[in-house]
């Protein structure tokens, strides 16, 4: 036996000798990821000489790739080039400081080395033994955003609840979705499914839909209350109130809310306290989706959009949104880990270890989706101790007195109209109607504005419609964004009106 | 008008002369970037200095971090002095070449420095104009990949299918049962929900049942069919067959079946031109999990394993288990997209405009669960160009021979024996029935051996029970792992089953 192992070790070592593939050599590593960074630097320096909206047609792509892979190696150089080359004209830079489109996806130099740790470890985080660090340091920095946030201790591992990493706001309402019907399922039968109703407004982000489906909730069953203009398009909670009423009165089973903190057409504020005081009368699960405007909450003088959050179940926030975090980040926190886990967790063999038997610790694979995570918390927990508390509350000021800024130039503008009041750092504006025109050009004139500022790469925004009106959205945010690019970005919308104008008189 | 912009020019100009809060300065990015990179390189340099199953104690962490956040900024350097005193300690080392457990995940510096792009841009690429470059590289990426494992074109953009890639196995499932679970339900009514039937077997992942609960099957209508050691845990056709004869003269409606090639207790590989031939008299919809065995079909002698894959609908298989991606990246294929963007698609307002509407384009939004997506396909560009085809191959075949060479080890010690063939990188082995000791004593040594030869920190495996058989998994394939590193766990295991005999005859 000893000779057998001695052959083998001989047989490695001159495996050994020869040029072997090693694709994690350090020193390799250490010259490729050093060159990255400067590539990643010098982009970030270079940002604004790029279109801000891709300029490239369909399909550009393929007839610069070769069909098949490579058989043999390509230097990291050649690739390189092939991202200057072929990649970044078919970007849309996200990252550009004229990004104003949809809502900016916030970075920072400390996210990103965060995320090079969670890289470096690779580690598999599904139960607390593949990964103690990235569980418990998980549960830490959980708590500290909820401290942030003031949670009530309901929502805390140091009281009653908890919170999870997951990918997106998606995966945060699905899993809370999934723990609210498996325990109205259990007390009505599983045969009574088609009698879950769950309930959100017109301005409810078109994911909930999509997983209230998902969880097999009928498609019949989901409300989609509408919202007005007079209201801010928030969520009323008399009309609530009301279309519950008649559910319950068809012998249906209300099972969950989804309210909304700073909702994706206009940031409308869904108001949790009265809302859920009418779900309290029907058991109704109450998740409050802020991906947007939770990260606003930090700030002492917005955290009163939260007021009434220690009445709902579950709360959910995307730092990949406001909070620097790059992509994805979402945090979900809630009272009733237990329902999850329920409804969540698998119990494979080959994952059995005793300390996780015990009971003592948490297995995150049970609190989400899939089984296999990454060490996500690294980069939250970089984001909040490289800039701490106070700077990421100016961060938000910041950010919010720049749409401030945009707001008033666009009234001081007689031909435009804020549509909804401001909230966070969106401003929804339009061109009014001019005089002789009907609302039908009005609304052209507002997409041409919209074709015509996206076309010049110099800008980009996006739009929506809300109760009829079609509208421009202005969503101030992006990392690199300062008070001049709100000004010249507006000095190119009021041009191009002019210009705009100046032909529909002509 | 002219004069409030300047106004709010100089206000500017004046804000940016005072020190501002600048997360992504492209210097400080640089610097910290720079260090980040060093600190991994040596980490990968020294990584078998640490133990590589964490030695801490649940709760270890919450003693070393506050309990809030820092208000004000901390340095990189305490954090990363942090990392090292507080966070390594609590890291289960997988990525060092002493990990023998679960399925390693597999890394390299390619997709290293292509996720280090990937965040580079952090584009959202929900639809084609918010990234041009994100859409288009993942479909050349997934074609690229299906011509490697030769899939036929009916999976391919090229042809008339197309892949995407997804966190999980479990939301390629996800996907997919929904699909089909939409198709059926659309011909017999959403209200006969409960008449669907899934199968799979009894060594199909775990997550299967919970993604079937997930999606609204009812959970007596979930078979788990017994796999047996005679068949090599394999699943049977002919008792598929009967399982859903069973189900049809009940009235049920067969739905989907998860085939695996490569179950994660023995690597068992169900037969899937045959399981397509039961499931085609049913229609139901078959897919074929590969998440780990799928890899090694890139290698001509390997492929058979994929044998009748043209007939099933879909299929998935997790690069980061073994092609080097890092965590996480699953590709799923399929033959009818069009399916499962029926299930998924969602078309607010605000992400329309004239290129998406205009069909020409995918949204792959509407491939997944979530709305919102990073860059996910250069990682795995990166991986392919760096090495090429004929590299990654020799990567599979050098781990399977390392394999080869423990499996020998095992059979060479007369008092083990090898439980299930290997059939790729994993040897299932386990100490037999000693002469005057039950199976019961039989099982408790296997443990002790597996605890202790764990716990001294040199070597870290998993276990399985199989067909009742409690038992051993070395799964060789740590992208640092070299012969000698598997010689030397065998010796460690060979030494402490000399210490546990003794003390077992004493």
């Amino acid at each position: 036996m000893g000779s057998l192992v001695s052959d083998f070790l001989t047989m490695s070592k001159s495996n050994n000798n020869s040029k072997e593939f090693n694709p994690l050599d350090p020193e390799e590593f250490r010259e490729k990821a050093h060159k990255a960074v400067d590539f990643i630097a010098d982009y970030y320096k270079n940002i604004e000489n790029y279109p801000v909206l891709s300029q490239v047609q369909p399909g550009y792509l393929r007839n610069r790739i070769p069909e098949t892979p490579p058989d043999a190696p390509e230097s990291f150089d050649t690739i390189l080039r092939d991202v200057q080359n072929d990649i970044i004209p078919g970007m849309t830079h996200w990252l550009s400081p004229n990004f104003f489109a949809f809502f900016p996806a916030t970075v920072s130099s400390a996210a990103f080395v965060g995320d090079m740790l969670s890289n470096c470890f690779n580690a598999v985080g599904f139960n607390w033994l593949a990964s103690p660090a990235a569980t418990e340091l998980e549960m830490v920095v959980m708590d500290w955003l909820a401290t942030m946030l003031q949670l009530p201790k309901s929502f805390k591992f140091s009281g009653s609840g908890g919170g999870v990493l997951q990918s997106t706001t998606s995966e945060a309402v699905l899993c809370t979705l999934i723990a609210a019907r498996d325990r109205a399922l259990k007390e009505i039968g599983v045969q009574h499914v088609g009698k879950l109703v769950v309930y959100g407004s017109d301005q409810t982000h078109s994911t909930f839909m999509k997983v209230c489906k998902i969880a097999g909730i009928h498609p019949e069953n989901i409300r989609s209350i509408p919202t007005i203009l007079e209201d801010d398009f928030s969520l009323s909670p008399k009309l609530l109130r009301k279309v519950v009423e008649a559910d319950v009165a068809k012998g249906l089973v209300p099972l969950y809310l989804c309210a909304t903190v700073g909702t994706t057409s206009t940031t409308a504020i869904d108001p949790i306290k009265h809302l859920a005081d009418v779900a309290a009368d029907y058991r109704i699960w109450v998740h409050v989706d802020a991906a947007y405007g939770g990260s606003a909450c930090i700030c002492p003088e917005y955290r009163h959009f939260l007021d009434g959050v220690e009445r709902v179940d579950s709360l959910s926030l995307s730092p990949h949104k406001w909070l620097l975090t790059y992509l994805d980040c979402c945090c979900l926190w809630t009272k009733n880990p237990n329902l999850i886990i329920n409804s969540l967790s698998t119990n494979p063999e080959y994952l059995k270890n005793k300390i996780n038997d015990s009971d003592s610790v948490v297995s995150y694979k049970d609190w989400q989706v899939g089984t296999g995570r990454k060490f996500k918390s690294l980069r939250l927990w970089l984001v909040l101790r490289s800039y701490g508390v106070t700077n990421l509350r100016n961060h938000i000021r910041t950010d919010i007195q720049m749409a401030v800024t945009f707001e008033r130039l666009v009234r001081s503008d007689p031909r435009f109209e804020i549509v909804v009041p401001r909230r966070f750092a969106l401003v929804c504006f339009r061109l009014k109607q001019f005089n002789g025109f009907d609302s039908a050009y009005t609304e052209l004139l507002n997409k041409r504005l919209l074709d015509r500022v996206n076309s010049t790469g110099r800008v980009y925004m996006t739009h929506t419609i809300v109760g009829g009106v079609y509208l421009l959205r202005f969503a101030v945010g992006a990392t690199l964004t300062r008070d001049h690019h709100v000004v010249a970005a507006w000095e190119l919308i009021r041009e191009t009106t002019d210009a705009l104008v100046k032909e529909c008189y002509a």
